[in-house]
């Protein structure tokens, strides 16, 4: 683990990440020593640092410190997380406060490949999504919803819970976001309002432009989801996963996702 | 600062409080030694614990260690946090997680006695509050909406940010819960949808049944509390705070808030 630069696993207690989810983070696929799609995340921080008027710092030195943890631990995923640093007490920023940067290594999950290859079971989650256009889309570290909606299952044979704002539209997975495959075309939800806009859903869209595939960002009802050609999720840790049952509905066959999982496995963008 | 009873100011990063603001906290006010509304504030802590599923340090165990840290700054201010504690990676908790707990002091702040007696300049903040009924009401640690609402002024005669939720009702302060004055009757924002039910306001809620004043918990426009008798401002640090003026509006006498106020001073329940 790198703090500031520094090795090691403590932070002060001070930091304003700690004390108000005052910061974001990034979690991505180290391969080979090498961080996977890093122009792309390091793209996204910077847009979620903006969000919340945070400083973000140089890509070359969080490259660099990727590398060196990388070089412990060549296959694993890597967690940056940027806060606002430390303050005193109060919502209030200081006048001169400087970012704080940690960055973790961890093994690699030990999904099944039968995930990747003949789908998951996943769940809708009663908790429903809120509403903050300020903050949706950003990877921010307020993740209390998506711990609530975590903690509502422990059948380890359903792999995600599908999230609903408010309003009853399916916004993404707790831990994913989520396309539709519809006649040949695909659909993910809108994330004006809520959720968070991945590094992998990006890819996709781009995947779509780039094959002449409309894909279109709409807002998507739970019986959208179960009257799809298939459905599959996406996450940078998990790749993709197509969904094989929701509720009483079974897909059987993924031929799309599984077109797209390889793509997003094996493109090196 | 005591860490799980322990002298220090650093955590682990796996700390749960820092990774996904899972946790909650509460900040109260030391006079000469002593945590005031100590009852009130464990009661709460203990509330905010359950709605997170969160296990609560006993009583005693808080409360002695409090003592710990008023003998060494007996006028301050200490905050408490509780967050899930420590974790891997992933929203999903382990299945034997221990909460950390984080006491802090710090100095009292340095408020005008203006502020108590003639009450403070307010002004209405652009973010929306969003409805999450799942977390309303409670002091948890996704304070973002908290920050970037602090952070859109920076006039130090401006001493609070009204926060108004997605429909356009007025909630709290930034930092404090807020009640109307109207033809001898209180009002206060009912919190269901969202802001932190805090000690204070529910002191003035018992103060209102001691007294016979009627007070209603009800939606509350900005209209309301421009055209209301008087508007105050309430929370453990500050105690109570008249509103002076409020965009175009003076209010110049503040006679039931200045009553109320010396009551939540003096009292000691």
């Amino acid at each position: 683990m790198l703090i500031n630069g520094v090795p090691g696993d403590r932070i002060d207690i001070h930091d304003r990440g700690l004390q108000y989810g005052d910061g974001i983070f990034r979690t991505l696929r180290i391969m080979q020593g090498l961080p996977r799609q890093w122009p792309r995340h390091y793209r996204k921080l910077k847009q979620d640092c903006a969000a919340l008027g945070l400083a973000c710092p140089e890509a070359d030195l969080l490259a660099d410190e990727l590398r060196q943890l990388a070089a412990t631990r060549p296959d694993g995923v890597a967690k940056i997380i940027i806060t606002r640093g430390n303050s005193e007490r109060g919502y209030t920023l200081p006048p001169s406060v400087v970012p704080n940067r940690i960055l973790m290594i961890s093994p690699p999950p030990d999904f099944s490949d039968k995930y990747r290859l003949h789908g998951v079971k996943v769940r809708v989650c009663d908790l429903r999504l809120s509403h903050q256009p300020r903050l949706a889309g950003v990877k921010h570290l307020n993740r209390l919803e998506n711990v609530l909606a975590a903690m509502e299952w422990n059948d380890p044979e359903i792999a995600e819970g599908l999230l609903l704002d408010m309003e009853g539209n399916v916004t993404e997975g707790t831990r994913s976001n989520l396309f539709l495959v519809r006649n040949g075309e695909l659909s993910t939800p809108d994330l004006s309002q809520c959720g968070v806009a991945g590094v992998q859903r990006e890819r996709v869209l781009d995947w779509a432009v780039a094959n002449d595939v409309a894909c279109k960002v709409e807002q998507l009802s739970l019986a959208d989801v179960l009257a799809a050609d298939e459905v599959f999720l996406v996450n940078s840790v998990i790749g993709l996963w197509p969904v094989r049952q929701l509720q009483e509905r079974v897909w059987q066959q993924h031929p799309v996702s599984l077109q797209i999982g390889k793509w997003l496995n094996n493109a090196t963008d």
